[in-house]
């Protein structure tokens, strides 16, 4: 077999509407710590989960090309309203595999045990129906409930912890119905929400597997690598280059929640300058 | 006096980061029955409260550039947000008057009562220092208290009704160190937030006269336009025209209870096309 080393030492491209994604970028770092990451946070243009599938779609074609201008060797879609708007135009415009974050985690779920699956996300990613397509397509019997939870991201940008009060009242406003049906599993669709894990998990009781779909990705981008023999092989000290399209200040300020891990090396991209790449394949 | 009866017959234009807006529009309508409105809301872009203020000031410069296109009388910056961080540069490039909501707004609370003033609005507003700013000028000796509430706009987003236990939740964890206080009068300083002023009014008792923006802004642009001999001579059947950079549908749908009207004229305009509008005078 020739191994193409020039391949393997090429960056993962992660993007997302703004730093949730880094909550993936983490999970990523967790499972191929050698692997290089430049991740694009459209800051400037967060949410995308309440807005319209054709606004997302274009906004997510546009965050696609700038990062496959970067000479990537695959293309991680890290924030699920984007995947459920977008993957297949991203698929089809891609030179590189691209992984979503909606299957792999459907997948996860499944596996997790039989029973009722549950799904949170936002409004934007249940209206799009992708999850329950998603479920559907790998097991038509399995009942889907699936929640739109509009407030748990602005809640999470807001900085408050697992404990806040506000953050259980709203849960559980949001996950009432899911409470009395005790899924076998619950995907948390949108990257924000691992940050809430502890509340969530505290509500749902332990008969509920949480299912964070920036893990399942993760997962799934190793094997995808480890298929076409273009893993890194460095298995430490893998480097993250952040684009954003509002202040990088803020960016690096605000984003050790989310990745975990200091960002050190953030650049300011305009959206005017992700509106020059193309909105189709 | 020369009357210019083809000035007076222009359009006022109105710009928002979204829906909120429509909260000034129906205060303007109120005030002025017969002008016609043309609205820009930038849905695709929604919220500015949350971004920098560097972002905001480029998004609102994009805004008033397009509306200036439309041939207007007068300009009216909607949104608290966007007129802290760009009043002076959008005023300084437009050849019509410009009516922002905030020094209208801080006149009205100062003429409201002696006593400390309290200014309840987004994230970017209070911390621009815009509203600290406009009252020192106006009343050095004034106590201000002045808060952030990030979440109060994607509660009313959401559609959250004044008497929902989570507005009521959220709102006494804000409105905690306010209601100590007891203002003589509480700025509300954003424009989604006229929805929710039962319930805020409820919160803060009687002895605190709650301000909105748009009403006191509204004044404002009456009195700008009688002093220009500019107003409409039609007392009744004003026209409103709406842009968004989102989905026409969701906007018109949405639009009513911000409004307090149907909207039935709404067009597509995209960010891309905004993006051409110049970022400087």
């Amino acid at each position: 077999m020739v191994v193409d080393v020039e391949k393997r030492n090429r960056p993962i491209g992660v993007f997302d509407s703004g730093l949730g994604g880094l909550t993936v970028v983490r999970e990523l770092f967790r499972t191929m710590p050698g692997e290089d990451i430049v991740y694009l946070g459209d800051s400037a243009r967060v949410p995308y989960g309440i807005k319209s599938l054709e606004t997302v779609r274009r906004f997510a074609l546009e965050d696609a090309g700038f990062l496959l201008g970067q000479d990537l060797k695959l293309l991680v879609v890290a924030c699920n309203t984007a995947s459920a708007a977008a993957i297949e135009v991203i698929s089809a415009a891609s030179p590189v595999p691209v992984v979503d974050v909606i299957r792999p985690g459907v997948a996860a779920a499944l596996a997790a045990g039989a029973g009722p699956v549950g799904v949170v996300a936002t409004e934007a990613t249940i209206r799009s129906g992708a999850y329950q397509r998603a479920i559907a397509d790998a097991d038509a019997s399995r009942e889907v409930h699936a929640v739109a939870a509009p407030l748990l991201v602005p809640i999470v940008e807001e900085g408050r912890a697992d404990d806040d009060p506000i953050v259980t009242h709203v849960l559980c406003d949001y996950l009432h119905d899911l409470q009395r049906i005790r899924p076998a599993s619950l995907i948390l669709g949108c990257t924000h929400y691992p940050l809430l894990s502890g509340a969530i998990g505290k509500l749902m009781g332990p008969d509920t597997v949480l299912i964070s779909s920036g893990q399942a990705a993760a997962d799934e981008v190793r094997r995808r690598l480890e298929k076409d023999n273009a893993k890194n092989e460095k298995d430490t000290g893998g480097q993250l280059r952040c684009y954003t399209t509002d202040n990088p200040q803020r960016f690096a300020q605000l984003g050790e929640r989310f990745g975990g891990r200091p960002v050190d090396v953030v650049e300011y991209v305009g959206t005017d300058e992700l509106e020059r790449y193309p909105h189709s394949g």
